[in-house]
């Protein structure tokens, strides 16, 4: 059953509320594909919204998601996982029939869950969506037109999500230059708790590790590549983290304890000095290097060829 | 007491051991510095070495360590670990009373056990080193010349150690571009096993980890940043590392104790869903990447007002 689309995404009032890193990049994205006259911001820092509206990379801007949110066509809620329940909230009694509304967070189950207490079910016309891009720095200064551009993003649709709703959030990434796929909610929470949760998780623990011995003006000084990179992981936002954490535990917890399992045994050939185990550690984590690249340049390619 | 310094730096034939990453960057920033014309270097690949006198970055090779090393000044071991003692087995018959001998090696302890081993003990003119400088990349193909500027070069000289051969090899390094640093041996063991040596561990066994599930394909296709640069330092030598976490591994199985027993506090905040705990974590090991950027912009400071 096809709901009847309103307007075509050309035509759209575009709101987005949470004007940082994420809800930036996407207004400078849309903006350079020629749809920054359709977009109202809504952020509580007046200073980065004049800083959009100076740049054009907004129409409009407002403090109060409610009022802006009255007459859009498209909602783009790019706030931390654990705000999206009162920003669904507060622009519920706003919100237009026909209004389609997404969001960018990093955990899907809990958004869903967030939109299903605020709507009584997960409403046909929000789709729930996850670019995957980011940067360790956060706010609208770090925000990057080319953020997306080569970059996945998941969509975590339900079998009675509108298929225009659907059809128009996946126009909006795709104008971003980003390319959309679909995954089951609880299928994403699983993948990203391996390939980003997990890892931020131990880059923030081994930083904070670290950090408090009473070496560290030393662990600064001799900063080799390792430690390094581990920390420019670890500067990311600590509230967006902390939601993420919260909210996909249980999946991290999961992956992290096969880490630690595998961990003990690597521990033990540290201990017994066993060469073999720890050459062979070294080349299969090498050899998944290149697989990775390899993979990568694969898309890349079929990127280009697509282009 | 002094001994006799033989010749100066500028004066003296120097055999480079070992014509990978580390030795092969030495080669480039020295004849950078225009001492090519002394530099002879010995490795198993030839195709290298030809590569190597073909650019001029030196003057000759061989593909014998004992004979290269006959009227050698300064031999420069640039191997892994674990080949320092039979490579000082082999040029140890050949070497003269006043050549000065170094390597590279991110472990001094097993470094200076070898030295001991092989001649009884460690020689006055030996002078461990380790500039604090690498790459994911491997072999001659990726020597930089600018590889050690602005890096640090820890020397761990003993109190027999020769001033001259400590001076000449300081005078090296600073050459390179790198700022050269005494520090004693275990000092340094412990220090590199929590900036480096910890972190690299990490990377390869996460690597290894997802690798291993049957989900692998979709875990790069979905990589998202952090566990992207988790593969970029898993992708390194596994001979070198190897070799580092067979000499360095009771430093590093301390500093990995304590990161685990930090790591469980993480997992029961995980499972307990306590906001404030996973808040702090994130907060603190943010305020840590600020330190360590302000640390490495005063460092930067300091060097271009010395320059």
């Amino acid at each position: 059953m096809k709901t009847l689309a309103m307007k075509t995404l050309a035509q759209s009032k575009i709101v987005i509320v949470g004007l940082g890193l994420i809800g930036g990049s996407l207004a400078r994205a849309l903006s350079r594909a020629g749809c920054g006259g359709q977009i109202t911001a809504v952020d509580r820092d007046e200073a980065q919204l004049q800083q959009a509206l100076r740049e054009g990379s907004i129409a409009a801007y407002a403090l109060d998601a409610r009022s802006a949110c009255a007459d859009a066509d498209l909602v783009v809620l790019a706030l931390p996982v654990l705000s999206i329940e009162a920003a669904l909230g507060e622009i519920k009694p706003a919100l237009s029939e026909h209004a389609i509304v997404t969001d960018v967070a990093s955990v899907k189950r809990e958004v869903a869950a967030a939109a299903a207490r605020v709507f009584g079910k997960v409403p046909p016309r929000f789709v729930p969506g996850h670019p995957i891009a980011g940067s360790e720095r956060s706010g609208y200064g770090a925000a990057l037109a080319e953020l997306f551009v080569g970059r996945k993003c998941i969509l975590t649709p339900f079998a009675h999500t509108d298929a225009d709703a659907l059809a128009q959030v996946r126009e909006l990434w795709t104008l971003c230059g980003a390319e959309v796929v679909d995954m089951a909610v609880e299928h994403h929470d699983a993948v990203l708790a391996a390939t980003s949760h997990l890892p931020h998780l131990l880059a923030f623990a081994l930083v904070d590790t670290l950090s408090q011995q009473g070496t560290s003006a030393e662990i600064f000084r001799y900063a080799a590549g390792g430690f390094r990179d581990f920390t420019r992981i670890a500067s990311s936002d600590p509230t967006m983290w902390r939601d993420i954490f919260l909210s996909n535990g249980a999946a991290t917890v999961a992956v992290l304890d096969r880490f630690l399992d595998d961990l003990k045994a690597v521990r033990q050939a540290l201990l017994t000095q066993d060469a073999d185990a720890l050459f062979a550690l070294c080349q299969r984590a090498r050899e998944s290097r290149g697989q990775f690249l390899e993979f990568m340049q694969a898309a890349a390619a079929k990127q280009v060829s697509q282009a």
